[in-house]
């Protein structure tokens, strides 16, 4: 039996599609940096899944069959030429390249956790910065951590260099223990390497001064961290302990989960079924999601995020991570493990004795990352699937019997989390017994930090611990969203609830309100409107409810999140054009699954994104369409939220 | 022992309270509406806390203790007089009467459900009203169901006439079946009650049309229910039958709960402690709420609601409940029970063999109501409180070592739910462990419906079920929150988050915000601004924050709701004023606590509310204020909401 066209490529197709690289570079080192599925084109899975729904066999009706694609991203290494980077694309069923392209000096592969490992080694060798390391004093038993970043947007002066920078800190390792939050002990020294000779070829020396003071220039003693204090997490290095007053809470599924999981990532649960894969950009993604039969969204996936600083001194303007795009998430991605990632304990069993439960209730997904000569490697369970418990579903009692039925409402949740350095996101796609898809993105792990002079405070952050400034920050996600309801033509409405003047005929009592819908025609960005009852919709018009006569669709619950902050002129702002607008709906095409384009890492204005994607004018209405949501925090962090969020 | 001055009455003091006041109305009918707690003076509790949480004995130091007072509402009916409405207060100790007024007829006592009763016999007994039904044909086996409403605003010319009217719909009796649903045939008659005579006065007949239809006049057919379906919700009823599929989640606390209740009323858990009592009006209030030891809220409560329809047809103007004022709140509560209200299946043994748990992993408080002669009467299990899990609380990997340390996040939870008619609420006060309150509102029940002729629809509604048009309206919630952080003198603060233009000194990378704090100094009522990243503060600024240096607070988070959309003129507003603003702060006064003022029951104009508590133009900085969070929804219905939400 063949893979489903839209599953990940296995194991050993992967190193398949790797060997096929490498015959067609003889003589080269190739550095992989990923291989991955290439997803068939929609105008050929459309055909695929009305059989596959149709209960038709497809292997044996002879219709053809998406091909088996991967794409293949690495640099050559060979003769007297620069590295090159390369991104291809392998037809694994006829070993043939059916793609390929070099990608030239005006964008950026992304990150590989390798190119991390290499700066850390070339920091720790070089002269450059051991100078600079000696003219600050660190206390006894202080060990230097390093941090590394992505460089964010180069500087005019930077040109097309790709460059890494480390963030530093000190590490107390009198314990013994080197989970002892190093964090609170912030070193004002950045590092920067270029990534073409591994050279250490500056170090950045920002300032640690507060309100009034200038933007640059040393200003901090020797002993830059005598007034750093510890901020402890890990439960044995807790002075005062873990609490000791929560007595246990047990979730048993005695008879297992409610959902079943078949052909490898085909998932179905009460009246769901979709297809889970996890790639190294995006995470998990979902496809073909039907509910009762009917179609609902061709894929769901979280598309792009950035990470803005609002600190105004260089070098941090150029802290602007693009966790996605930037590259660290495939090996940035959680092994998720029963009992704490996931709901309460399932299947922890009571103290005594045991209580009766069967395995399974839960469920992980395996990914395929890459190693840099282009072995695939299984990352265990990065991706979990669990039922929860929401509380009340609906109730209602009938006063005059007191009869009270009530219903509780189960999800079915899709879960991975990312580490980013400092920082953990937890998103999850949530499924209901009402049709209903919620997806959710949480932010925990540490705030980002810098070191300030002792007694000082900043107008761009807040002290979180003494000697420690966490400077102000946006989170701006795009979760993209490929509807199908009913089929692939539809609409995207915007619905608004709007106050109507008293008038003697139509609103005699002046509490009339309007409303008001409007197709949106043309691809474009637009903006909530919380005070008008803004939403949107996604309808299909060729089918009406049968009792309300309206369209059938989906509405799009969205938070009215701030938008970026950065002046639009700015650099932070150009390179993340998809935060221009709360939505956004594109026509579809295949290779458009990046709100911020598909190179970010050093950017300085994005292409192909959905700013681009919507500058097309196309018709939207009545069209296979395309939403990206746009939403966010603005976090000015506070004490609290220290040491982890 | 005393009772604590914040414990509820007990039904011996009610009783007493009650004896009270019939011996100082010899010779006359006495209608009891409620009876329950008067709180102690703001001012006279403060030094009784600060002894209780010193630890001293407030018994034996001779200090003087609150007195218990009983607030008493209740109809005078004696010589050739009409009825009176009366509001007393009673001390239980000294059975003096220490405040008395007669409620004069610019104003009407909240409702009873004995008045309802009254209602229900006395449209039955109308020939009026049986005329009228006679011009209607009802399938076989059909009978007539009231619903009773409280009458909204009073038009012009109904004066000061207390009013009731009944909503009319149609039950299919032939299954035998008491919990039919029968809100999917709904009548065009609606009879109106004279409260004081309890005679039928008038039936009005409300237009059934659509679109492009008279707003009054008689469209229908005389076999109105001819095109209506039923939309059957109780599981015997359900020709599909109940979902199979949905495996058992079973939720354990084979412990017990981590919290304890003592003294009646207090609830200690984690590091909170507060108090809870319950009472006719408000539902459940939580008082002296303290974290960790320091002083958090003297008081959080439910204080108003409005729900205004948007169908501009007489008589549907009046539809605007105010489901806490109007005085239906007391009998309208819900007696929970355990596994089905409350979290999952707490105790709920699994099939077998039986897992260990003990009893008490949840408790439910009792409530006292009045009967019509004012004994007191128990009602059971009002409010619960129960812990749950919500998912994960904090998580951090460090990358270097692979050791991830990851937090549940307990909640403890204080429910309530009320069953207004068709409409249910769930009340939630959610603590967290990370010293946070959230305050869930959940709407449920089944939606407002009118008929509908056959084949059309409305701009004001949708039709959810053949000949069923749901309105278009809206819920309008305000909590009130009387905080006390560090003590009583507090300031709210409210904090925007704002673009900087690009400059060369301040901003030369375009990517500073700026943060700019104002303090609330005068009483008034202020809107969100969530593009301008607008949140509100409750500090103490006489305490620091030693690390931030910043002064202490909470901050409040608010959903950015579309507020009253009536026209500004229209009676709708005018008495729901509360509504015209998303946060009010005022002065504390003692006998300010419903923010749609005392006497919402067919109010014209929002009268003593926080409108006018804040036109007082009160200094609010540094002061013993009150915060009022208004939020809501506009609910334009869709098929999916029916039968139940």
């Amino acid at each position: 039996m063949a893979p489903h066209p839209l599953s990940d490529l296995s194991l050993d197709e992967t190193n398949h599609a790797r060997d096929t690289v490498l015959k067609l570079h003889p003589g080269c080192v190739i550095d992989f940096r990923a291989i991955y599925l290439l997803e068939p084109h929609k105008a050929d899975m459309i055909p695929f899944l009305e059989r596959e729904h149709a209960g038709q066999d497809e292997i044996d009706d002879g219709s053809p069959r998406p091909a088996r694609l991967a794409q293949m991203r690495y640099d050559v290494i060979g003769g007297s030429k620069a590295a090159e980077y390369h991104e291809s694309v392998i037809d694994i069923s006829t070993s043939q390249r059916v793609d390929h392209r070099i990608v030239g000096p005006g964008h950026h592969a992304s990150l590989t956790i390798f190119e991390f490992e290499k700066l850390i080694e070339s920091v720790k060798a070089s002269p450059l910065f051991q100078e600079k390391l000696n003219t600050i004093e660190l206390p006894d038993g202080f060990e230097l951590v390093l941090e590394p970043w992505p460089y964010g947007a180069p500087d005019e002066a930077d040109g097309a260099t790709r460059f890494f920078q480390a963030l530093c800190f000190a590490q107390d390792t009198r314990h013994g223990n080197p989970d002892a939050n190093f964090y609170s002990y912030p070193l004002p020294l950045i590092p920067i390497m270029d990534a073409s000779t591994c050279e250490i070829v500056r170090v950045d020396e920002p300032a640690t001064g507060g309100n009034g003071d200038p933007f640059s220039g040393i200003s901090h003693k020797k002993a830059v961290l005598d007034h750093c204090r510890p901020a402890e997490y890990v439960p044995e290095l807790l002075t005062a302990g873990t609490r000791k007053d929560v007595k246990p809470l047990v979730v048993l599924q005695p008879e297992g989960p409610s959902f079943t999981v078949s052909d490898a990532n085909l998932v179905q649960w009460q009246k769901w079924r979709f297809r889970v894969t996890f790639n190294p950009r995006e995470g998990a993604v979902l496809h073909d999601i039907r509910y009762d039969g009917r179609n609902v969204l061709y894929r769901l996936s979280m598309s792009d995020m950035t990470v803005p600083y609002a600190d105004p001194r260089a070098p941090f303007h150029r802290k602007q991570a693009f966790d996605f795009g930037d590259g660290g998430l495939g090996h940035a991605v959680n092994n998720l493990k029963l009992g704490c990632d996931c709901l309460g304990a399932i299947k922890a069993k009571p103290p005594s004795p045991p209580a009766p439960f069967s395995d399974g209730s839960e469920h992980y997904f395996d990914g395929v990352l890459t190693n840099s000569d282009g072995s695939a490697v299984a990352t265990k369970q990065v991706i979990c699937l669990h039922e929860q418990d929401d509380g009340i579903s609906w109730k209602h009692t009938n006063w005059r019997t007191g009869r009270a039925v009530v219903t509780r409402r189960r999800e079915l949740v899709v879960q991975f989390i990312i580490t980013l350095a400092n920082y953990e996101y937890i998103f999850a796609f949530k499924f209901d017994q009402a049709a209903g898809i919620t997806f959710e993105a949480r932010a925990t792990g540490i705030v980002s930090v810098v070191n300030i002079d002792e007694g000082k405070t900043a107008p761009w952050g807040n002290v979180v611990n003494p000697g420690t400034l966490a400077q102000n920050h946006q989170h701006l996600f795009c979760l993209r969203i490929d509807p199908a309801i009913d089929g692939h033509s539809n609409t995207l409405v915007q619905e608004e609830s709007l106050p109507v003047p008293s008038h003697a005929l139509a609103n005699p009592n002046g509490n009339l309100y309007e409303v008001h819908t409007k197709p949106i025609t043309t691809s474009s960005g637009i903006d909530l409107a919380p005070f008008r009852n803004r939403v949107f919709k996604v309808q299909n018009r060729s089918k009406k409810n049968p009792i309300s006569g309206k369209a059938v669709g989906y509405k799009i619950t969205m938070p009215p999140s701030q938008l970026l902050l950065a002046d639009p002129s700015s650099i932070q702002a150009q390179r993340a054009l998809f935060t221009k607008h709360h939505i956004w709906v594109t026509k579809h095409k295949d290779d458009e699954l990046y709100a911020g384009g598909r190179y970010t890492l050093q950017s300085r204005r994005e292409k192909g994104g959905v700013a681009d994607a919507a500058a097309r004018g196309d018709n939207v209405e009545d069209e296979d369409i395309v939403i990206w949501s746009v939403f966010g925090l603005t976090h000015n962090p506070r004490v609290e939220d220290w040491p982890v969020m």
